[in-house]
């Protein structure tokens, strides 16, 4: 239950305060040039600590892989990469040993495991997700051999949203922007609300460019039923849509669905997926994360006798998970397509015939 | 890929103008009452053509069971279900043979698969979904026998918003309106989109009581994913929130955050699943669906020989697919919760050795 | 747990007492030619009532085909097909209802599930495999598209041993015997346990031919080890063996190794598999089946209370389960081969090209 | 496809001589204290070079837990494993780059792959089988729990068999030996092999010992047959049988049947399993291991261009891998009875409440 995908798959392991976290990525065809640099650059803009944005942890979250490259090229074999974790404090979470911390999954993993690694979340934080981008790097590398792209951005912060969409923003953006004229706003209530202890919640924006037609498995591994089995497999996600999403439910059927023209779709109301299965067009979705649940304001709580307590916690953490989060998105929605284009390769005989070279 | 669950596994196959179309359920323990009255009424909240809100489609949608059911009691084996088809007028296809429907799977599957079953949508249809309401019932028979129930209704329709959610209302509503007082301007929504050859959107609200703490598999099968990944595999859906989903990404960390009392939750903004992982407290979820595609007004669309074409329906179609779209919604939410029971069994040695006695 | 297969893939269903078996084969892709009169033709080489050799029980084993097949031909959505069950006689099971018969699986599905459908051993009766060679139909049709061919025989009955293996016999033997000279051996040997009520064991031999090589995913779904599970998985067999088998830890290392030159290997103690994936040479393997437990002499044994009794069993069974064995050892085989086939196809970067064309 | 196992699985990486080499236990339960001590002694009864009948190869195979323990108890979250790799001499391989090593997998991976880690067979090596040896010192710990006992020895080497099983001499004998009376003989076998650049084949036999009635998942997770792929994923098996095995062929059904006594069975042809799942007797298999491919005799192969040549071994091998192969072999039974053990919570809704307190 710690695997993701079927014939692209990754494992992860780890906690947040352990000695080390990192994934195994199963099912990597062979023949791909592996480059080490870019990995590690998807990897630093994940990485904490950067900015006043971010939490203050510093790790450096360097990516060492262990097996299933040879040479700079991959082997058709596992893939398993490594990063030790270096800035640990477990000591800030020793008045947090016995208690729950609201918003967090203290409670729910104590209760069904019976016992829980309470340094820092353990293994649900947000921590785990630098093996998915990780995993996500290699993903990437597959599909650009392909031209796909993948790319991601913030839209809404704080209720603050972006007017207009612009993913050239993003990569000299903070906090990866998506609308220059908005981001100085979305900044400032990010460090307002880290400065009143507090925390804001946002929206990223996935775009996935240039995906074949025929992705997506129906009926249960369509495409976008595993977009969104993967967003919400991130910490603090609370909604997801596709396209047009929640909007398309309050217009009428003639202005939601896409005209079809000889040289494709007139709109893309869709977000690029009809029945489960990508249509060729650009494919949209939208990723809803909470504010950040650990606070620096006092909360009530209990603690693991069920006594009645008052929270305050220590440590250190980003008053806006969504910033990072972002990154996380656009790495899971490359882990999926590469699963989706590798499921879909035995759609047809024809498919096979090529392959089998009959 | 036509499989979901792990342990609770359903798997489905059928076309919505083929013979018959069923499902085998997979994982349901031995011991159980099947009580066949309960299954079909499921399938009779789900079935067409019961009143002028629906299609006029006329299905009896009458479930047989096959296997793994003794002297009315289950026996461990796989349940297979059977539902024929009766009332197909494959005729009503004959005009959109060649072409693509626009906002339907047409497109896609033909570009998929290189063939399609044109008829009615085939396998891409809606009706699959009557195996769902079927498997579900049975997912419905085991959680009943711990007193976990799961109830849904719709809370939205061409954007008249349910004020006040009261599931006892559903019961004598022909839409399932969960809010007496909009009921009626909701149906005169749908009328009015029938009447003019359109469509409308639209929200179910899915309820889930009584669920144990601990449900939900980190990392890569939690509750809330799995549940995700449930809905948008539902014809016609387009987003997915989870509590206040949406809503709190507006508000601060301080006021999402739920206390905890020793008698329980202060509140319940992330919709009773922390961490991926029940918390104990009511589940909510809410679901999107899109209007429904087929409306029968002019379209422009392309055939399948890449000629500009205007498309122009026939058959019969649900002016709104929320409202049945809704029983099938909750029928999913059922079988990810039966699912998840079984997988939750594991996660202690202290449960182990109560199972196996020592 | 009643599927089997990762991309080609089938679910069964279906007691030997029930109104009907079948199963589900997902994963098929579209665009091959379905041939029913074959499908039926391999019903016909497994069904039982033939001959002397084989059980008195009489079913026509119709396959009907619901979905998945438009006009003829797979259209990449799931096939499902039904047996219905024609010749049960369940009062020949009144006397062992309450007791274990030995061999059998009574004991430990009552154990297991606390509940027994006990007329004709229910889901544990090897009538379950009339499902299994559909579905090895459907997988036969894809491997004639790629010229691979499966085929099987006997190659010892009750420790009768085949010298000469000539699979063009088995096409016109009663028992598929693979040896002519030794058939009518073999034949007596069946008859005289029957005519003393009793049972003997056999030995399937499996052949496959024009394999390409490189199936088989390492580590843990390669080609033997997945024949493997297929081949176990088949009622009253004991032990598999792949190539030499047995015979090779007899041997010195330079014996067994298969000296390769430039047109292939020089001999083939290896079964066409080194490492778990297909060399390209014939796979060969064995198959043993134990004798039929059911006999028709007094056993002891223990009814559900625990009480010592006679057990004396009617109904009709077969003398030696190995004969008709064989071809559901043969259509595992094919189905085996078919999984193999789609999961190779992305091994290498260079055939994910292949197919998406770039 | 490089995990084995559903409930409880585990995931493998790392090639013969790259940087380490590791696995990932998912499904471990909450609770079960980790004996570091005991995960080594496991390791060390399988690690090469301990005496003259194994490999020179030198390798301490430490193991480091990464993750999923916390304070020396396991808490429900991924356990990864690592070990890294000490004494490779990839050098050994540089005669070997271009050319296939008969009776290896280089060339299957070659040609699957069309790149191949040349350097002691890279994945296909049987070093990979180390980090198998530590997950199953997770479910050996898991097992202890309930008191279920699996072990292993030696039956048979290069045809000579031992006559009585002593499993308390395997504890003291440098090969693992059963049977004290032919120990020196079969080690004598060895050394002949080893002293003629040759090599020998081997039998183990696994023996589990109060394991529990119920254990496997009919019909295509039974616990014989996943005791099969087991076994037959493990490097040079070629053969495998359950109790009597290929012997049952031979007798007849009476003879083979194992009467039902109010204490139990009277004879265990059957190994412990019926129907697939285990009926609380012992359950005994052999596991038949060829040759080591890797002799020191010249031989006739091709390379990589097809061109004819001649092949000559550098490096250090085991001249019996049947030795070191029986203590992979025990581990992989001790992984799929943990795996069963969990799979069969769930079989009866009075297991269910029991755990859910109902």
């Amino acid at each position: 239950m710690n695997s993701f995908g079927v014939k692209f798959k990754f494992t992860t392991f780890g906690e947040s305060h352990g000695k080390a976290l990192g994934c195994i990525v199963d099912g990597v065809p062979a023949g791909i040039k592996i480059d080490e640099e870019f990995i590690q650059s998807e990897m630093n803009r994940r990485k904490p600590g950067q900015n006043k944005y971010a939490t203050a942890r510093k790790e450096s979250d360097t990516v060492e892989i262990l097996s299933g490259v040879f040479e700079g090229v991959t082997t058709g074999t596992p893939i398993s990469m490594i990063i030790f974790n270096e800035n640990q404090k477990s000591k800030d979470y020793s008045n947090v040993k016995d208690l729950f911390r609201p918003g967090h999954a203290d409670f729910t993993y104590f209760n069904k495991y019976e016992i829980r690694d309470y340094r820092g979340g353990g293994r649900s934080s947000a921590r785990e997700t630098a093996a998915r981008v990780a995993a996500g790097a290699i993903a990437k590398l597959l599909l650009k051999e392909l031209n796909i792209k993948v790319q991601s951005g913030i839209c809404e912060i704080d209720g603050i949203k972006a007017l207009n969409i612009d993913f050239s923003n993003v990569e000299t953006s903070e906090i990866y922007a998506l609308d220059k004229q908005v981001e100085e706003a979305q900044k400032e209530a990010i460090l307002k609300a880290k400065n009143s202890h507090n925390s804001v919640g946002g929206v990223a924006l996935i775009n996935i460019q240039n995906c074949p037609v025929g992705l997506g498995e129906p009926l249960y591994y369509k495409l976008d039923s595993q977009l969104a089995n993967a967003m919400m497999s991130i910490n603090a996600v609370k909604a997801i849509e596709i396209g047009d999403g929640i909007n398309s439910v309050a217009i009428k059927g003639n202005e939601n669905n896409d005209a079809i023209r000889a040289n494709g779709f007139k709109s893309n109301h869709s977000g690029g997926i009809l029945g489960g299965i990508s249509n060729g067009d650009e494919i949209n979705l939208k990723v809803y994360f909470k504010p950040t649940p650990s606070i620096f304001i006092k909360q009530e709580t209990i603690d693991i006798y069920n006594n009645e307590v008052e929270c305050e916690l220590k440590g250190r953490h980003d008053p806006c998970v969504a910033v990072r989060g972002s990154v996380v998105a656009e790495s899971m929605a490359a882990l999926v397509i590469a699963d989706m284009l590798l499921l879909n390769m035995s759609s047809t005989i024809k498919n096979i015939k090529k392959v089998y070279g009959k």
